[in-house]
């Protein structure tokens, strides 16, 4: 990141037509833009959200109170227009790419072999690293994966401790039944995969699925392009989770748009010192959350970029 | 408000491609919009934010860090494009419509006399009052007027007690000194009024101003047109405060559309049962928290009224 042009923005900002510091996220959004771009003044000119899709093998513990084939059939209704991150991106004003990957072949169920093997792991992270193109100013993460709330919860545990219910949530929607079995197959998980979840990037093959592979790639490549990230709810949060794991700082281009109402997100979120945006009581996915909060930083963005200064304005100072 | 058309959006979000209530707070904005409009598919085609801008006599006891001289400079710069909220009205898609209250009389020091006697309240809330015009979708309000966080202080001890301590921050960033003659300010207009603060309107009149006499109007008018409200900051949730203490309902049309950073706003919407939309740490008023949350009430219209259902889009159901 660029301290330079974070400073640069910091210093504009204060001579704005408005007490300092008075718009307050507002104007540190501003300066992260500025930071991670590199650029004095930071621009939002192509705005993108990435969607990954994948199937998960754990559903066979049943674990989702859908069936696999909806992540499929949503692909669909995100290519004809009628989900509701087609409306989202639209008021956001932000270009939408869906990455559904290998949906025929699921990943494995983790409660009996690892989730990727180094192959398909790394073919999933590439995938996701090879999206990203340098020309974006903003990018947006999201996924949709019947099923996926189990491995971010199994990430989250084998990352941050605290046992196996402390992550776990309903999804889009399990009874208490269905609750109890995510709790077991993400203890069996945990158990099964020991060996391999020192390693962040075991923890992400073993436990993890095709689309949080993509969007762990996605993020590192931004990072490599100086785009600004921002997150979605608990599985893209979990599916970047591991580069904070690797390296202090490796989220700190990345903005949590939203705290999700999926019960794990919370305290993920307080695992990465990532505080959220947008706390909107949400827990759709689909990059729903991320997409919201385009057009804060839009905000964020003007008002540093188009309001005059006291001396421009004639305004008196204190 | 119409329990049809509420009910009527509601049904319609249960058939949508989503786990039943996963867009959180989106939802219940979509049946907000309905039950205030009185149709079944809302629209946002006209959104404007009213900026109201007053002057305080109340100044003369020096509880505002900046000269009064900026009110009427700051609504120079709005009519130029230069203030955060020219920038913030665009990204929304709003108009923005600037009223500036007679200047050059500002209201009377309440440490003396009432702010307004009731020519001069009446006048105020019929200027907002008549600004709104039943063509409009959504209405946002916003204030300018140097001094003002001391008056919307004023008003909210008045109406829910606790001392005038609880409910007195910093505003544009007084020092210790300021914020002690701010409390004794209150405390000295509590008193000199209290024969007439068991009424909400002698609230108003007594301890308000100009602009917050408006907000008070127009919030007022737009109950009556059917049209819904976001309201911003401290000031403007303590000059519409006073229609709750008219009627329980009084503010059931208005969503509060973000927690300020000055002190006493937290407290307040917590006393009118508001949850705050967002909470960014702003605190700059001029509507400029009113007009960052238009573009989710934007969000969540287009998702109810644009996404697919189930059967529209082939999706399987649980």
């Amino acid at each position: 990141g660029s301290d330079t042009a974070a400073k640069a923005v910091a210093n504009r900002q204060d001579t704005l037509t408005k007490p300092q510091g008075s718009l307050g996220k507002l104007e540190t959004i501003a300066s992260w833009l500025a930071r991670w771009q590199g650029r004095d003044m930071p621009r939002l000119d192509r705005v993108k959200v990435f969607v990954f899709a994948g199937n998960h093998g754990v559903t066979a513990q049943g674990v989702s109170a859908y069936p696999s084939e909806v992540t499929v059939q949503m692909v669909a209704n995100f290519a004809g227009g009628g989900a509701a991150i087609n409306q989202l991106a639209r008021i956001a004003g932000a270009e939408l790419d869906v990455i559904p990957l290998d949906l025929d072949h699921p990943s494995g169920d983790f409660t009996q072999v690892a989730a990727m093997d180094e192959k398909a792991f790394l073919a999933a992270v590439s995938a996701g690293y090879d999206a990203i193109t340098k020309d974006l100013d903003l990018v947006c993460f999201g996924e949709m994966g019947i099923g996926n709330t189990t491995p971010a919860a199994a990430i989250s545990a084998a990352l941050f401790g605290g046992g196996a219910e402390k992550w776990t949530g309903r999804g889009t929607g399990v009874d208490d039944a269905g609750l109890k079995r995510k709790v077991v197959a993400i203890e069996a998980g945990l158990k099964r995969h020991a060996a391999a979840l020192a390693d962040p990037l075991g923890v992400a093959a073993s436990l993890g699925g095709r689309e949080l592979a993509a969007i762990f790639g996605a993020t590192l490549a931004a990072r490599h392009l100086g785009i600004p990230v921002l997150l979605d709810g608990f599985v893209c949060t979990a599916a970047a989770a591991p580069l904070a794991k690797l390296h202090p700082a490796g989220l700190a281009h990345t903005i949590a748009a939203h705290v999700s109402a999926e019960s794990g997100h919370r305290g993920l979120l307080e695992a990465l010192a990532l505080p959220p945006l947008l706390d909107l009581g949400m827990r759709l996915g689909e990059g729903s959350g991320a997409c919201l909060a385009v057009n804060i930083v839009r905000s964020a963005l003007e008002c540093h970029a188009r309001m005059a200064s006291f001396a421009e304005a004639g305004v008196s100072e204190k």
